[in-house]
């Protein structure tokens, strides 16, 4: 593991009573996203993070417990051997938790299920069946602590869930990322409109919406009243799903509320023509969220595939964010969404792993495949275009870190390290060969570093072959989420 | 683990010994392609395989040690006890061994490493100067240790290689490969066209390549003068990288020695426009290989991006066969070669990982990306052509199986579990999430199963997020060439 952990108080990490944990210090190597085209690499550094989970100082050149004992204790007025110390030793390094902007913890057991389908025969023929089945309070715990468990162990530090239609299992999931500690927007599902939702899985009204959103709302805010770590958000499924009364009443909701709200938008062909029909009073799919109300700089917009020039626009205008599936869109062969396009447009984007239209827990695995669907855009294009269409390793890294904390409206808090931000982070670990080309980690880990790559070398090569293997411990606010045995 | 080994000689299976195994019987559910479109589960059924690794009995409803002793031992004239058993278990199975049809084992140290790079300016970045750096043996020992034995790890017992012009390091990778167990075609990389080769890395002549190539070629016949588990591959790079008179040379070379042949076809854009600039006699890229007697049924071509309809037909004319590199295509930004289309030509069709244009030592991970590349072909065309495009799960697997063995010419040896096969397999295990949503198998897999998957169900999910964990066991002709600790 190469980790050095002196722990006064062992398993106090795991209860996750706040308060109780000691300040912390972390020293080695740090990476994180200066800018989307570059990562800045701070070495020989020291993080210091405090009870509450808050980063307190950042300094170069004290990256031995002996230079941050002595430089930095006194300063912060932390006492010698009352500080739990964890070190990255070489091979290893400090990054940022990921964020996943658009998740459906309620398809967690499907991925990886989805044959030749595209969105809506997928939908009815995998989806609403498992959704539906998660009122099933004790499946829903079984389904949702899996769903959680592995994300956190992928790294993912906060998602941005849709859970099901059922209020009692949607504050199951709430209890579940407050226990396991990931920090996260839980949300209700939407979906009231007869014909395109089954009679199985379907609220009985847009009044029946509404009411249950806001209990569930409501119950998701009382256990953790400052939103410190979960917080509601909310969920209309996608226009076609949605009567206008619901989508108008959930505007209100928002405003009230002051919630993020999350939904899809032109992911599929056969679905924009749906909305066509649908709302035949609306210019487009985005303005129909426009003129609901529900399209404004708390609003987190999924996939964005299709997407004309003008409702890019008005989402730009709006300030909406999008987060951008890529390992959804090509499994579901919805298409291939323009990142570069979206970014020149001024538009903040995020990445999500969208289980299970996405078959991947995992950001990592979403950036990665982001690079390569932006290579598929390119293929399309011509001269500059094709090269600027490219998403290189620093960009896809951004997207999946502070691209997405912008998206979720955390921008200030998490997806870097700096003072006053959140210790949401994940200790990397790459493994050398040795001389006898043996490979180390105890075979843990599917990246074989032989010793003469530079750190972007290396970087590179932990997002086209990595995975949780190489992401050994997680935190979530200062407290210890995961942990590779 | 939950199989069960009765090894009368614990060890010996590591030695590599010829004829020194006992026989071995394997029990539980098989799973291998019947045909493209279909794979083929076969429950509660018994394999038997001699000690010289080859397939003596499949037999149904034999799936328990016991029914084995009774109905197969007194037929095979086994002794009960002297048998080394492995039984898969509830969520193991085995599955042939894959095919890698294209890897090139000296740039296993780049995966992953390519920035923005496309073909032409990625060899003389990233390429060139580590190939040409294997002349160090010591180094090339590192290198292709890790290469043979992490592709093991994912399953890969078979592997078309190209070394590097060097001989000595070539010969160095064919002992490795004999050492450790993989079946391998080990190939001397024939170059000698001076401009686009570098100096630095160049055969002097195409006299040198030659002769270079016959050395390498009866070095490795040989270690293994039956061809029991490697045999040489002739390797002229790439048409741009060669001069006329080498691949003439090299077509007398295969009619003589009667051997394999492999090259690239087709990648890339740039390449092409190349190659029609530096063979103006020919009428395509494929023509130049046709024109130089290097086409024919033991030839394998990778890539074949680009292809025209009179090139692809000119390749089922021949029989040659293709390697098909998704990660690589995508990767470098090559295009997307239509294998459906390709199929329907009449073409055998296999995976390559391509290392390191492909970032992944995986043959999984080919096939996962081999469906996701067919899904942006199908993104590019519309009705009944988009729906035929999509590869699914079976193909994919098919490709990376049966597939491959054809394409390197070995479809009557390995590929499935037939009676008079070689044992070449896999034991995959894919655990069950408990009723806690706690992972199984020791957080040792990415794959979770809930218990109500069926078994098409199972094993997309293995293809969409199984890796290298759930690769327990390794063999190749009956040797245990990979156990995961």
């Amino acid at each position: 593991m190469g980790d050095m952990i002196r722990d006064p108080s062992p398993g106090a990490c795991a209860t996750g009573a706040e308060g109780s944990r000691p300040n912390q210090l972390f020293l080695g190597t740090f990476v994180h996203s200066r800018t989307k085209e570059e990562l800045e690499y701070l070495h020989d550094t020291a993080v210091c993070v405090d009870a509450a989970g808050t980063i307190v100082a950042v300094e170069a050149g004290c990256g031995s417990l002996a230079r941050a004992e002595e430089v930095l204790f006194p300063r912060l007025g932390w006492t010698r051997g009352e500080v739990l110390t964890h070190e990255a030793k070489e091979g290893e390094f400090f990054f940022p938790g990921f964020i996943d902007t658009h998740v459906h913890a309620s398809q967690y057991p499907n991925v990886g299920i989805f044959g030749k389908s595209t969105l809506l025969d997928w939908l009815n023929t995998y989806t609403f069946p498992l959704e539906s089945s998660l009122k099933d309070l004790a499946k829903a715990r079984r389904v949702y602590t899996a769903c959680v468990r592995r994300t956190l162990a992928h790294g993912t530090t906060t998602s941005a869930y849709y859970a099901t239609i059922d209020v009692a299992s949607t504050n199951l999931l709430a209890d579940i990322c407050l226990g396991l500690g990931q920090r996260a927007f839980v949300g209700r599902v939407c979906m009231d409109r007869e014909g395109l939702c089954p009679d199985f899985y379907r609220d009985e009204s847009a009044e029946d919406s509404l009411k249950k959103t806001r209990e569930a709302a409501e119950y998701v805010r009382s256990i953790d009243p400052r939103a410190d770590l979960v917080a509601p958000i909310l969920t209309p499924r996608f226009a076609p799903a949605c009567s206008g009364e619901a989508m108008s009443g959930l505007a209100r909701m928002q405003r009230e509320l002051d919630l993020l709200v999350q939904t899809h938008v032109s992911e599929n062909e056969g679905e924009i023509e749906l909305v066509a029909e649908l709302f035949p009073d609306s210019e487009s799919y985005t303005a129909v969220y426009d003129d609901h109300g529900l399209l404004g700089e708390k609003t987190v917009l999924a996939h964005a595939v299709h997407l004309s020039e003008k409702e890019a626009d008005t989402i730009a205008e709006r300030g909406a964010k999008i987060s951008h599936c890529p390992c959804s869109n090509s499994s579901i062969t919805s298409g291939a969404a323009r990142v570069r396009w979206l970014w020149d447009k001024g538009i903040d984007v995020g990445l999500g792993t969208d289980m299970s239209g996405g078959y991947s827990p995992s950001i990592l695995e979403a950036a990665r495949q982001a690079a390569l669907v932006s290579r598929h855009i390119a293929m399309t294009l011509h001269g500059d275009e094709r090269e600027r269409a490219k998403l290189t390793v620093e960009e896809v890294l951004y997207l999946g870190t502070r691209g997405g904390a912008t998206v979720v409206g955390l921008g200030d808090r998490i997806g870097g390290f700096e003072v006053g931000k959140q210790w949401d982070a994940q200790m990397i670990t790459l493994p050398f060969v040795d001389e006898d080309g043996v490979a180390g980690g105890d075979g843990d880990s599917n990246v074989d570093l032989f010793g003469w790559e530079n750190w972007e070398e290396r970087v590179a090569k932990w997002v086209f072959n990595g995975d949780d293997r190489n992401t050994k411990r997680v935190w979530v606010k200062g407290r210890l989420v995961h942990q590779r045995r």
